[in-house]
């Protein structure tokens, strides 16, 4: 799909089921490289050995495994990150700074290097142009469907091509960047272009998802361009066009990250709009995707609208109650802070039925808008992350 | 228990399974009051009206129903809120002003006043000194216990007594007052004296409490004091024994609510220390409280201690990964930011499958502590909440 770039995915032997644990993107040539990582205070050891390579601006592979996050590992945690980018570098044949490096998995048990080790020889071998999807498969935790979305598009006639790799289906919430996501392009484009494009990208992708309100340590995106198409982002244009597909895989991959949040049954968008400023927007639209009550509900099918203002009156926005308006896809069912009636609340019903609608929040105040996605609160979820460990 | 109150609660109709729904406190003399409310923006008007009423810093009889929240009903929820203070003042011969009222249920719905006018002349003549369980159970919703303390106490040789009443198991977070709780005492105090104790004793008890995040709309917490024991709060000896009771209760009150959250099946006390202030300690704790993984992990009594790292580390306060240990009860599971082992996490899983526990979070940067009070979260959560107005 792109130009210049072959992944593969095996089973390492990581992952107590015996599935792939163990995955490899590779770039023929060095690729230019931007990145976002979480803003967690505690930060796993590929984060820390990441942000540090990604300084250079230059990236030709990633080396990811899922099962084990190597985090609050401490020093032998960083020697295993370093360990697991020489291996791959040095079956690869290329230096190791050029490695970079993403784990998923349980908090604070050491990584199995022996088994990385053991591995690594026949995951160079699997390299292919069509090996992305095993490469998907390998970075799965509790993810149900492998997270991939790729495009084509033109500047000045020129092809060029994205692909973009995303997992992650607990400890997900806006203010970061997702679990992990790798994005491919063949564009041409220095680091300090690609950065300020990656960075709004995830502002308005994966900043405005929440599964669970918890922020992983792990969070890392890279943007890999390896310059093969040809194509170049020189006029503003370009990069505007470039911009445009960006964005769209990353929304795409965001939202396929929420449906298939933990244990979620419905993707909801929220949009709040009529707020004294977007930060109140922002803050609202954060507050309702994650109030449990309102999520529970959502999993329930039940309209409960009492819920949504009340998750809204609590947080930290301007509001008034008296003129607030509810919308559950086209049918409005709150009217200036007041119930429609039992008609409307027999139509919403029917739209929460549906596996993917709208929230529409319009406070009526200023001009204020934001928007954020959201997933339902279910049985699952609990059932999946009381069980995680064992 | 306290001299001059009585109580009454009977089935009024506005539940549908025909509980207990309308609950009656009388002081033979008025008392003096001080309250604290939500700080929800969006806010009953049960709150609203005793927002006013308490300003005159006397009140004689409070008036609650459970099964339908009377909030988001705009004018004619006000005027409801009115009449059924008015009915009960008519019934009982006090003026309307010195009668507050409560309300706890679903949002949204227009309260039955009918179905309350025709129980009130019933309800007072059920007023008896012994009548405050049944006025407690009047007052529950999902609560699957009624929830009282009282305590005696002595001041210069005579005896005084206080008595508290709390309900709430949904929507309840710390930065609130709980869903509903009374206070009534013997002592005599004035209003200003009061007020600043009752504020004091809630940022000690329910501001300190969390169930699922949400700040419910109808948080009320009055303490009425109807000086019938003769016993004053002049001196600061005085005051402070005062405090200390009125503390124990309220405290006392706010595990019980924990305790009895929606699902829970714990009730766990997290302290965090050594931080670099109490507000960065505070910070912490109410993050972890709050962290979904955090809560399921405990309900499968699984000691994820990663979990509460990684919430740690997204709550906005200074600190060290490297640097931080964690016990659960007397087991130090993780020091220095690393794991302890499979001993201590076997004797940590033990603590676990007991069901009140304590978790200690030590920061080792400074001198600042706050203590919270959580439970877990259930499958039992979600079922409730998913069908909660069906």
């Amino acid at each position: 799909m792109c130009q210049g770039f072959m992944a593969a995915g095996i089973a390492a032997g990581i992952k107590k089921n015996g599935r792939k644990d163990l995955g490899l993107i590779y770039s023929t040539v060095p690729a230019s490289v931007a990145a976002v990582f979480t803003q967690n205070k505690v930060q796993a050891a590929p984060v820390l050995l990441d942000k540090e390579r990604v300084k250079f601006g230059k990236c030709q592979a990633i080396i990811a495994n899922s099962g084990n996050a190597n985090c609050c590992t401490g020093e032998q945690g960083m020697a295993d990150a370093i360990e697991m980018s020489r291996l791959a570098a040095s079956e690869l044949k290329i230096p190791e700074e050029l490695v970079c490096t993403a784990s998923t998995g349980v908090i604070g048990q050491s990584l199995p290097v022996e088994k990385i080790a053991a591995a690594i020889p026949e995951l160079v071998r699997l390299l292919s142009g069509d090996g992305l999807s095993e490469f998907t498969r390998s970075i799965m935790t509790t993810d149900t469907v492998p997270k991939m979305i790729s495009r084509k598009g033109k500047i000045d006639g020129r092809e060029f091509g994205v692909l973009g790799i995303a997992k992650g289906a607990g400890m997900i919430c806006p203010d970061m960047a997702t679990m992990l996501c790798f994005v491919c392009s063949d564009i041409a484009a220095d680091p300090s272009l690609l950065q300020p494009m990656l960075t709004a990208s995830v502002e308005r992708s994966f900043n405005r998802i929440t599964i669970d309100g918890d922020t992983s340590t792990n969070d890392t995106v890279l943007l890999l361009a390896n310059g093969m198409s040809g194509v170049s982002l020189e006029k503003e244009a370009s990069r505007n066009k470039f911009q445009e597909t960006l964005d769209e895989i990353m929304i795409g991959l965001a939202k396929m990250v929420v449906k298939d949040g933990e244990g979620a049954t419905k993707l909801v968008e929220i949009t709040v709009k009529g707020a004294a400023s977007d930060e109140d927007a922002e803050k609202i639209a954060r507050t309702v995707a994650n109030s449990n009550l309102f999520k529970t509900a959502l999993f329930g099918e039940d309209a409960n609208w009492g819920r949504i203002l009340a998750a809204a009156g609590r947080a930290g926005a301007a509001l008034e109650p008296d003129s607030v308006d509810i919308f559950f896809g086209n049918i409005q069912m709150v009217k200036n802070g007041r119930w429609c009636g039992a008609d409307a609340e027999q139509k919403a019903t029917q739209v929460l039925k549906t596996s993917e609608f709208g929230i529409v929040i319009d406070l009526k105040l200023g001009t204020g808008k934001s928007i954020c996605w959201t997933c339902d609160f279910s049985i699952d979820y609990v059932k999946i992350n009381a069980d995680y460990r064992s």
